[in-house]
């Protein structure tokens, strides 16, 4: 068998594209193409890497001119087209190994289902191939999830790590279960919740009177109770329960004031503010060094979800999504990272949205570890 | 009983300085002290607030002038002095009430062992007090250290939660057991390994002759083995073999390639370096969210530590840290956090380090959950 390399691909002649060993490899040029490349087989250059190491192939630059390359000097050309080739032949050659019908092309591989080839069926994933060194930004991240969703596909992170294993994430947008959300009328008129006045202790605000303190913790689950019956509040449920009209403050001041001591304060909130919507209870993540947990209300003892937010503008390290991953997995529960969609300056949206004059999306979205 | 607050501390006079509900607070102004002062009992502001909760004081700003301060006065009165006393109160309250002394001082209090009293025996350990939203430049970590090493004191970072729940972690230089170190010896001649040409692969060097290869795997747990018997070595790996002489590249030309690809390179294999002279298996930690994992050669089933390699100008998120050491915990291992000390430009030191003219300590840091 032999191919013609030429750029990032190897052409295999009419002749031979027939074989037995070269099913399931490449991409046939179909009677569309130019005349004298109909019925050719093309082969990606790690589908090519992949028959040479496994010495089915003989590849050279120009028909006979030359000898054939060896594997180093095949790599050395494909890392001047691709310079993450290591990674992405690593990847194609674990998926190959494992059955998975796998095609270079797209980002930055289609995967089959097992046992199927190319072409039988669609592809069902598209892998983007990163190596443990390597970043992501949110805004990447965002790209392959709305590719994902205009092809109908599912979006799959493989990194490559320094051992050459691969760890596979799976990356879909976060569902909740619909649940029905608070009843405003049960928390009665506020004389006769006669809620006191709440004070800011630093990041903490306290409500003293204790029979509402009480029906906050327990009923509903916000802040700490002290042994005293005070009710500790973080920033967000204080600012949530104000903007309820459930504690006596102002809101944009509470804000104002919140913001001096957290600075990306808004974010957070407008993250609090929506989960609370959907009848969620979030409480927060710290011990799982995420920002919130989160809780469905028929089941209280374990929370079900990790809650990170995100300002748009960051960019992921391979190993932070690693310890993130792993961690809520050990502790079964979701990882879920959260940003302001398509939005450049996150807290003034948050903060037009939250003031009531603009509709800006916040993205959940779920990163799971995959075996393949 | 009646107290005056006067700046950040509140004093008892004399005559009542000896009663038995003040046992355990506040520090006896001695002979030394000005005649006025003399055998009164100085309260700091945690200590009044909590007599004052208990309805065990009376506060005052100036003796009889005015009425007794509230309870939310006193904060107040606090907050305009510590922003954070916040979470200062609500440690100071979570360690009186698990039956600990401790004392207001210091960075930012003084814990004595469970049962004594301040002034029966020496502090053991100081507590540095943080919210789950602050944070902690590295600088600052190693400012710690040294003040704990002067004071003969074991450091401890409280962080106070969303929740009022407290996490505690204790901080210390990370020690290895000492280990035989590697024999140059058994490596054999050059000639007599005929290691071939290595060629590069990306963020992989790759070793094709097949003894050699299998003794770095086998023996030395070097890199990743094919199925073809190629090993697949990281740029750590590979830096270090070729630093020992035992791969035939040019090492300086060598960093430089690696820098390209990963540009801070130089601190990651001078960890690496370090790691390995101590006798310690070194793999990567990325499963784990980390650099590396490192392994006792008494023990290579399971890794015994994860190490993180800092920039000397890193500022760690309280919740980067929670993330890191719960991990950690939940896998059985010590996390340790290792940066360049008391240097700015890290990649440069370490450069010139390791190119063999400066020899700037490389400082590692345990921290673990501590149980109070």
């Amino acid at each position: 068998m032999q191919g013609i390399l030429s750029g990032e691909e190897v052409t295999v002649a009419r002749v031979e594209a027939e074989s037995f060993e070269l099913r399931g490899y490449g991409r046939k040029e179909g009677k569309g193409a130019k005349e004298e490349r109909e019925g050719k087989l093309t082969l990606s250059l790690e589908e090519a890497a992949f028959l040479l190491e496994a010495g089915k192939i003989v590849i050279k630059r120009e028909e006979e001119k030359e000898s054939a390359l060896t594997l180093e000097e095949l790599f050395k050309h494909a890392l001047g087209i691709f310079p993450n080739f290591g990674a992405r032949y690593i990847t194609y050659k674990d998926l190959k190994e494992r059955g998975y019908a796998v095609h270079p092309g797209g980002v930055d591989f289609w995967l089959y289902p097992r046992g199927t080839k190319p072409g039988e069926k669609p592809a069902r994933y598209f892998i983007r191939i990163l190596s443990e060194r390597e970043f992501l930004p949110v805004k990447d991240l965002e790209e392959l999830l709305i590719l994902a969703h205009n092809m109908r596909k599912e979006p799959i992170i493989a990194v490559v790590d320094d051992e050459s294993d691969i760890t596979y994430y799976k990356v879909k947008e976060a569902k909740f279960d619909a649940i029905e959300t608070r009843d405003e009328k049960e928390w009665g008129r506020r004389e006769e919740r006669g809620e006191g006045n709440p004070f800011l202790l630093g990041d903490k605000v306290v409500l003293r009177n204790a029979a509402f303190a009480e029906a906050l913790y327990k009923n509903h689950f916000y802040g700490t109770l002290t042994n005293e019956g005070w009710l500790l509040l973080s920033l967000v449920e204080a600012a949530y329960l104000i903007k309820r009209g459930l504690l006596e403050m102002s809101f944009e001041q509470f804000i104002e004031y919140a913001t001096s001591i957290e600075s990306d304060f808004l974010a957070k909130y407008a993250v609090y503010a929506d989960l609370m919507e959907k009848g969620l209870i979030v409480k927060t993540g710290f011990k799982f060094g995420s920002h919130f947990r989160v809780y469905k209300a028929m089941n209280l003892k374990h929370s079900s979800d990790l809650i990170h937010v995100l300002p748009a503008e960051h960019v992921f390290s391979m190993s932070e999504l690693a310890r993130a991953v792993r961690l809520a997995h050990g502790v079964k529960k979701r990882m879920i990272f959260v940003y302001q969609s398509l939005t450049k300056n996150l807290n003034k949206a948050v903060a037009r949205q939250h003031l009531g004059t603009v509709d800006q999306p916040i993205r959940y979205v779920d990163i799971g570890r995959m075996k393949l």
